[in-house]
């Protein structure tokens, strides 16, 4: 098996998830209570990279399971238009591993200085972000060395489930302290992954496609495809895709598909069936509670059952335990192609951008 | 020269523009009065393919130039989670060429059921969101008879400017009655353009990059190269490339910049810098007003000089001129490939999700 500080990481993430809720729990409980008092009317999430992935999964997830509006914020407005934003009644949430992005810092200033309540979510408690935002919560994933973000990611993920519960989402504590468990059983996958990479050792671009609370896996996915292996790797919703893109898909196309169980498993196995009418080169990731997808002809399956609660979406915890395979894969091709995915190239730990 | 619909459709572009400001100003001057007595709070554009494009043009204009957030809305968390928002104070915008997207036309039904303002946008004026809409805005594009959508995209982007203005945005009439000459313009680098085509004949993945007011014609060039010729087109705006996808870029790696005058020159310059260092292959489309993006060595310039006014960002006026010589590259590029840009494969022109 390759070795990576990226695969160590990948491995690090069932305790780190243990430590940042075991960590965090307590400051959400906090801003329960605030939040309460003052909800907010609108929620705007600001971030750059494999964060703003993080900040799309939190939007499907506040808006499904909170009500409230959110928006992803185009930093450009700020950092370079200097338009000025109406920010009464709003949350921002600014997310950088790093807490050293200069325009996530900058459309946070701005916000709490025209009254937003805000919050930063980092991996770093020295960082800017966590000084400048008025409440800061910190993944506790320890140092991230390599170049592609993985344990900060899900760390990121988990975050947002907290806040989500912590404005009121139907989510229970208990829900919460099963994560560390799927994500421990994900990395049960490594050795299938692993002899299924070397297949895609010649693949030079690749669709991925997800749906929903997987959408954002989707990107991540894709964006450790691009950053680690070099692959031109798009990624899309499944109705996205079809509303042109798929236009692309030959015979033999790779694609990635993340088949969770719930309410998007019906377009997607409609959008599977037709991908493999076109005989694309389809890979998709599931877990036992859906079996459907589970008997497809190449599938990687999360081997554990995730708990599904009456009146919340099956889908709902699935995120963090798919994108841990992904991440495997992308460490894995990474290394079959001879390319060390902890350092690649052009890139640096901290992107500072206007 | 090569024949095709969407060719045509291309052409038609001034005078459709033109018809579109004659037909629509009053209908907004009338919005504009109800808007002023009840000023939304947060906008919420629903939209898929191209007219999700153009709704990613609108959030920014409308953010720029009116302070209002704008949030693009994820149509999955209304037609699978069915979830419910809070739609108070919210003005929705719905999109579509046909007025028959399942899930825009869900979104616009339930934000209107639960008291949100509601405008649709569409090129058919008998269509299901015509109907349903409080209010119906035309692009008056007529029929649009190529599965790529032209004409009715850049009358979408007008569309955005009026309910900008409507808003109180300061632009003037007189600016916007500039538009289709903008266009008219732009389509004299068609045979500039039909020229440098044929070097792409073997490409076979791309990157466009945008920003801000351009960021939404990143995505519809690369979803009309997507559609038409089906090269694996990437799009980003210059920040989010840095931070990841970046390292994709090789030696002749193919690239194509939207680079206008204004605030968003000097990022996208530091960007083309770099990626001139990686001897990536880049095309640039500017116009004469910038003429420090003009002077590279591949570049397609819109031969006119964009009217700037004090107080507005010097980019407001370029996303109609500028989609232009890339819609003009798409069906060139499809022409040299031998495909019909008029019928792609797996596509047809009323697409239906959930």
């Amino acid at each position: 098996m390759f070795h990576s500080k990226m695969r160590a990481e990948i491995h690090e993430q069932p305790d780190a998830l243990e430590r940042t809720l075991r960590s965090e729990l307590k400051k959400f409980a906090e801003l329960g209570r605030e939040l309460s008092a003052r909800r907010p009317r609108l929620i705007v999430l600001a971030a750059r990279g494999t964060s703003d992935n993080a900040a799309s999964f939190g939007r499907y997830l506040l808006e499904i399971t909170t009500g409230i509006p959110v928006s992803l914020a185009a930093p450009s407005i700020f950092t370079l238009y200097q338009a000025q934003l109406d920010w009464r009644d709003v949350l921002l949430v600014a997310i950088s591993q790093s807490g050293e992005s200069t325009d996530t810092n900058l459309v946070l200033e701005q916000a709490r200085a025209a009254g937003a309540m805000t919050i930063g979510i980092t991996n770093e408690a020295g960082s800017t972000l966590a000084k400048i935002a008025s409440r800061a919560f910190l993944v506790k994933a320890g140092k991230e060395k390599s170049v592609a973000a993985t344990k900060t990611y899900t760390g990121q993920l988990l975050m947002f489930y907290l806040l989500a519960h912590a404005l009121g989402a139907p989510l229970k504590v208990d829900d919460l302290k099963r994560l560390p468990g799927y994500a421990e059983a994900a990395l049960k996958c490594e050795k299938a992954v692993h002899e299924r990479a070397d297949r895609y050792r010649f693949m030079d671009h690749a669709v991925v496609v997800g749906r929903g609370l997987n959408y954002a896996n989707a990107f991540e996915f894709a964006l450790k495809m691009m950053e680690t292996c070099y692959v031109v790797a798009e990624r899309f919703s499944s109705a996205d895709f079809l509303h042109g893109p798929i236009a692309i898909v030959e015979q033999a196309f790779p694609l990635f598909l993340f088949a969770p169980p719930g309410v998007t498993w019906g377009p997607m196995r409609e959008m599977r069936d037709k991908l493999a009418s076109l005989e694309a080169d389809i890979l998709t990731i599931t877990d036992r509670s859906n079996p459907e997808a589970a008997k497809g002809a190449r599938v990687i399956t999360v081997p554990c059952r995730l708990h599904a609660r009456a009146g919340l979406p099956a889908d709902l915890f699935t995120p963090i335990p798919y994108i841990v395979p992904a991440q495997l894969f992308a460490a894995s091709l990474a290394s079959e192609k001879g390319l060390n995915p902890d350092q690649p190239r052009t890139l640096t730990k901290v992107t500072r951008t206007l």
